[in-house]
This record gives structure tokens, sequence and C-alpha cells, in this order.
């Protein structure tokens, strides 16, 4: 076949304030150079959309450098290598890694993983047996350590990270609550993942709600949202509960964060109850990928797990579906189709 | 000696809101019973006042039972034994256990330890080499863990925990920065207790000088305030830091949270750098008493780790001093002598 000569990709326009607009985004077409030796051509596939990328959007110190004005957007993707001057992948080669917002990527091969996809489909790679998966799961089992009979609470629980919290729970034999964004998801975290009872946030009175579906209070909550769910959660944590950090998405686009100051209710609760609150991001656990891909991919082989996929056709619509994304409006894993999955 | 047959005890008359006042303090008088086998009656000497008192004086759930309308105060002591119906202890005895606000008590002998006043001055056993001692020794060294050159930061530095929290982690090879009420508490950290830098929260702009006097941040910082000492701790926590939480003393008499909300500037922190928050009671760590009085107790002999006690004279003025301990108004270890030493 003929290599592309022409790379698309999304690059940071300006920082947003709030809210991400379609103009913090800039679409730019490259030519694309030929490959130095060692380096390999991909052709995006399926990009992951994820909340963490709204952080990358800041100027703000974090565990990981901002985004550049002009930069390409960060972002996981899974891909093809069209053209390799790499021992380690040959043309023909599916493969996963941080290759960013844009049609192709060259790559060094650095944090590039093959992918096989007689094991599972290819836009796994980015979902359930990718990051957001491991994330569930090193949270989960190495902050959370659920036991038999405790009570986990997982919001955003139809997404990628808190659909698989809750079933790897299950799993462990743990009693299960989900949060999610209107009565249809609810219905499918209750349905379709096996959650013992799932909660709508967008209803009157959460935290008595919650309080109602945990009658035994919480004792692993793991973070994803934080805002009103985490207000709602703060008051039922048990003796001892976990709260792994991995994302705290309603505050993403704050800019103003009016009182009640919460931060006492947080404090009292740790103290009286002697609360390990932990942040955490996935590649502190890069040493459990292997382990957790055999064992949620044997899951996932024998249907014993399931997932779900929000995907969005085009790299054009990469931007909105991001904007929907922080908004809760994706049902699924989020996925953007940037090209077939065979040419 | 003719025995007792009076104890006075200090019993709580009603539960305060926001700070206690001396009506929430009842004096009694009664006749002492005869001991039941098993007994010991013991003379109480130190009674030592803590700032989790007056979580005891609320009627809300936490790790411990709340203190009854009518019930005696809950307090450690080092007392005398003055009578036996038990053979563990005999006439003569010292020991230390929570045998609560009064002049005498009556106890089966559960929760009492001998003390051996050779080795170290009675008092220190409800301060240095007690509760509080073993509080600071296993919060910082079993959560807070420091290494050399990291920077701990501990509030209420001349108390008995923040005092022994910042002489541990100097001997572990951290640099050490205590905030206290006053340049004169101040200047004893320094001075006295060998910390690096001791600010003085009274003072204007604690946030900017707390950001001077850490210019590597903050790995671990053992919170016993909360306040605005938490509010200035966490834009300086560093990269995996970690915070053990065994008071937030100047939230307790509180009764409103005005805002700003800083629940999301902690979860930010929390999560951009996997900071671990854990809550503990000294009583979590039993297990290590035997090795905290072993260490600390050599390192007392040698001269090498200093305490301070607030000694105050009489049961009678036990309720206006925990109000000031409250207030910040002791200056080192706040104990009430309810009885001499020796008879």
């Amino acid at each position: 076949m003929t290599l592309p000569t022409t790379n698309r990709r999304v690059v940071l326009a300006s920082r947003p304030t709030g809210e991400p607009v379609a103009e913090n985004f800039r679409f730019e077409d490259e030519p694309l150079r030929a490959l130095a030796p060692g380096e390999v051509l991909v052709r995006t596939v399926y990009l992951s959309l994820d909340p963490y990328m709204r952080g990358r959007m800041n100027d703000t110190k974090s565990y990981a450098t901002p985004v550049a004005i002009g930069g390409v957007m960060v972002g996981g993707a899974a891909s093809e290598v069209i053209a390799s001057k790499n021992d380690a992948f040959a043309v023909g080669d599916y493969v996963e890694g941080g290759t960013g917002w844009q049609t192709y990527a060259i790559s060094d091969g650095t944090g590039l993983r093959k992918v096989d996809r007689a094991l599972a489909p290819l836009s796994t790679a980015v979902g359930v047996l990718g990051m957001p998966g491991l994330t569930a799961y090193a949270g989960l089992l190495e902050i959370g350590k659920p036991k038999p009979g405790e009570t986990v609470v997982v919001a955003a629980a139809t997404g990628p990270v808190g659909s698989l919290v809750g079933q790897i729970a299950k799993r462990h034999g743990a009693r299960v609550v989900g949060i999610a964004g209107g009565p249809e998801k609810c219905a499918y975290a209750v349905d379709e993942l096996g959650f013992d009872a799932c909660l709508d946030h967008r209803a009157e009175d959460l935290a008595g709600r919650l309080k109602s579906a945990c009658p035994s209070g919480i004792d692993v909550y793991f973070e994803n949202v934080g805002g009103a769910v985490l207000e709602a959660v703060i008051p039922l944590l048990n003796m001892f509960a976990r709260v792994p950090v991995c994302g705290i998405v309603s505050w993403y686009n704050a800019t103003s964060f009016p009182g009640p100051d919460r931060l006492p209710l947080l404090m009292r609760a740790v103290l009286s109850n002697r609360v390990t609150i932990r942040g955490f991001i996935v590649s502190d656990f890069a040493e459990l990928a292997g382990k957790f891909r055999s064992e949620v991919g044997q899951w996932l082989r024998e249907g014993r797990i399931v997932y779900r996929e929000h995907v969005v056709e085009g790299l054009e619509n990469a931007p909105a579906a991001l904007i929907g994304l922080l908004r809760g409006e994706n049902f699924g894993k989020a996925i953007v189709r940037v090209g077939p999955e065979e040419r």
C-alpha cells in the first residue's frame, strides 16, 4: 500500500476556563516525515477519551506535564502498524499506546504494546482491558481491598472504570452500589452489570437514597467524581473505610467552590472512623498489568464481565465528545473511531 | 492508713455547643463502696487533659462512646494503688489507666498498667511515655514514614504529640517544621526541641511563610489541628506525601464552616500527588507500646528527647484547663495534679 503523506492532528489551541469549548482545540494537517531507524508509523483506529484529559489542558502542577499550547492532545489509542523500522513491531501489528489525538503517529516504540485481536476486540485495549480497566482493578484491589459482605460504592457506574470496579467487587463478594446519571444507566448497572443497586445522582436527595441503599454503611468508596456524590458518601463511611481516589471529574470544570466548607466534614470522618484516602494513577500499578489482563481477559472470554462502549465516529468529533464526556453524556467507555479497523 | 470514704468526681452536666463552658461540668461527691474481689482502689495523682476529650462531650458517632450526661469525664491518669483485692496490683504500686476525672477510682485492673517511677517521672506516664507519646511515635513511623531529607510538618509543635513527632522525625533525618501559637512556643520548638523552623500560626500569612519554610514541599504532614494550618499545607504536599490524622483540634469547637469549600482543594492534591491520608487512634497501634516505651524511654534517659509539662493544680481546675487547652493556652503537656505524688 501507499503510505500516507499527511497527518491530521488535534492540538490545544488555548486553555479552557471551566468547561472546554470547541475553540480550545485546533485541527492541523502536517506532512508525515520519513521514519528514522527504530521508529514505527501507526495508523490510529480507536482513540480513547478519558476524564484525565481535562486536567492536561490546564497549566497546573499535577502528576503529568500539561499539554503545551500548540501541542497534540494526549491520549491512548489502539492503532495499526503501517510502517516499521523497529524490529519489535511488524507492519500489520496492532498496538496500544499514548499516541495522541491524531490520525497517524510516529513512535520509537516506547510505551507501545502489541495487542492480540484474537483474544479480545481491539477497542478493549483502550477500555476494559486497557488503562481504565487496570485503573479499576488496581485501585479496587490494591487500595480498596473489598472483603466479602462489605459495601462498595462507585460513581460513574456505567463508565469504563466504575463498571469494572463494581463487577470485580461483586466477584469478591461485596455488595455494590453504583451511582450514575439517569434511569437508563442505573437500570443497566443493575440488570447488566449485576450491581445490587444503582442511584441516579440527578434525582433528588442523593444523600438520603444512598443511606437507604447502604444500610450497613460504606466500606470502600472508589472515588472518581467528587462533588455531591462524595458529600453524600462521607457521613456513611464505616470504620477503617478505604477511599481510592482516581478522579474527581465533577470538579474538573469548576472555577469556584462555594461554601459551606466540607473539608471539616471529611477530616472528621477520617479521624473518627480511621478512614484511609489514597490518590493513585494507573502507572503506580504498572507491574500488575500482566496479571490484570490475564485475569480480566479470562473473565471477559467467559462472559463473566461485561462492558459497554460509546463510539463516536471520526477524529473531527473528538473535541465535542470530550466535552460531552465531562458532562456525563456518554454511556459506556468513550472511544473515537479515527479509522477503520481493517484497511 | 485510713482509706478514704468519699470520691470527688467531675461529670458531664450538659453537652457543649461550640466551646465548652464551666456549666457543662459538675462536681459530685459520692461515698466510696467496698472493693469486690479482683478490684483495686487507686488515688489519682496526675490526670491527663487531651483534645480528644472535647469529642467525647458530643453525642455523635465516633470511634468511642460519648460520655453520658451525668457520667464521669473520661481521661487517662497516673495513680497510686491504695487498696487491692487483685493479685496483679499491690498497695503502693503506681499505675496508669483510663480512670477518669476523679480523685479515686475503683478498677478491676482492665487497662491498668504498672509504672516504674525509677525509670521516668510518674507524670510522663500520661505524656511523653504515655498515650500522647505513642500517638506521635506510631502515627509518625507507621503512617508518616519519614525518610532522611524529607520535610515533616507538625502543628501544636510544643504539645505532647507534636513535640515528640518533631523530635522523632529529626532522629530519622527529616527536616522538621513546626507550627505553634505565639513566638515563645516557636522559640522553644527551635531552641529546645531542635526543630529546623517553627511558625507562629497567629501571625499573618501562614501560607506564605510555610511555603518559604518548606522550599522542597511537604512529605509528611502530621495532622492534629485542621483549619488554617491544613489549608496552608495542602498546596505544598509533595508527590506521595503521607498525612497521618490524629486530631483536628481547631475544629472541635466549631459549629459552622463558612465557605469557600476547601474539599476540592484537598481532593485535587490527593489525586494529583497521590497523597495518602489516614486517620488513626493510638489503640490501633497498641502492639507497639512496648517497643515505643523502651525506645523513647531510652532516649529520654539519655537526654536526647525533651518534653515539657503544663501542670495545673487541683481537680477543681480541670474544666478551665480543658477549655484553655482547646484554645491553645497550655504550653506543653496539660496535666492536672489531683493529689500529691507521695502520701
